[in-house]
């Protein structure tokens, strides 16, 4: 369906971001037209504050503010400096933030390794990771990525790429969420439980 | 989960978006920063050309561009003035423009009688709808408003408030899916079918 070049210009910038299909990219415009009076500028103001005022912090990833880059995780002199926790996304940092208990400093992959999507080596923070562990004084690197084929794809090779140093290499415990119970986890997941059973006082 | 100021207010823009809930209005900012570089100004543009460009119409609610005020529906001497379609949406009237076959007047409600949602009579444009149908020469007004409850009461409310005019009320009608079968249609469907079958020639 032709639209207005406008109309069509928009609605493919919504249909790039992540979840948005053509569709849902058309719905959000009409949104913008019909539904709601007023956004359409308040959106635009809000696009431009974020673009004026927001980046992702150079060294880690994080989202930080113009000033302020490296961030703060990466320069605050109050945090580990021998341990790295390496996600795939921004996000996921202020996530493990938000979590508590994690002091050492960060670095956002920018995707995971993933063939079929086109994603690969080349396309992934993964030179900035090894010469930042290369340069620095690390003993242990987490490895935060996600559950699934393609974030285990990628934990293996970053480990296989750190083999020979005298750095320990972990991921986080997989097992019952909390708040959970036995008969809600997949056979997968309490097998991994099982088998990291933990000392109980 | 705390942000800066400018994420949370372009997080608060995309969320009042149909169908965006603040976790996905989340990963969008997210998206605009980290996945999809140069995407962010080239929205922000793309949002100043729509809202420079385009207009619904004030007459009928359809899509038109800014010096085009009532739009080429409206003001199209080839178009029926004895029919008026009238729809929830503006993107409805380019649904039915794109199947072809109407050729008369168009009326967007932009919206549904809705209790629950806070969606009443002031809050469509119900008030101009009946002041066309006094002012205009409509001998039939088709009532193509979605098929749920909402939708309906909203018909039969319009067709209540037109009841003792000279003017035939109808609905499109309600059957079974080109390119779909009787396994497929539910029973309300297949009832309404049933009951609208036509004469086959």
């Amino acid at each position: 369906m032709r639209f207005h070049p406008a109309f069509e210009k928009l609605r493919d910038c919504f249909g790039r971001l992540p979840g948005i299909g053509r569709r849902s990219a058309e719905r959000l415009v009409f949104g913008l037209l019909t539904d709601q009076e007023g956004l359409l500028p308040e959106l635009a103001a809000a696009l431009r504050e974020v673009e004026a005022q927001l980046r992702c912090c150079r060294m880690c990833g994080a989202l930080t503010v113009a000033g302020e880059d490296p961030c703060r995780f990466c320069t605050d002199p109050g945090r580990d400096d021998g341990l790295l926790c390496v996600v795939e996304a921004t996000a996921d940092i202020m996530r493990i933030e938000q979590a508590g208990g994690y002091r050492g400093r960060y670095h956002a992959l920018m995707g995971r390794l993933s063939p079929m999507g086109g994603m690969g080596v080349q396309d992934l923070r993964l030179a900035a990771l090894l010469e930042r562990i290369e340069r620095g004084a690390f003993r242990e690197v987490i490895l935060a990525l996600n559950s699934n084929v393609e974030s285990d794809a990628t934990a293996s090779f970053i480990r296989s790429r750190l083999a020979g140093r005298n750095l320990q290499v972990s991921r986080p415990a997989m097992g019952i969420p909390a708040g959970s119970g036995v008969a809600y986890a997949d056979a997968l997941t309490l097998a991994c439980a099982m088998k990291s059973r933990q000392a109980f006082y």
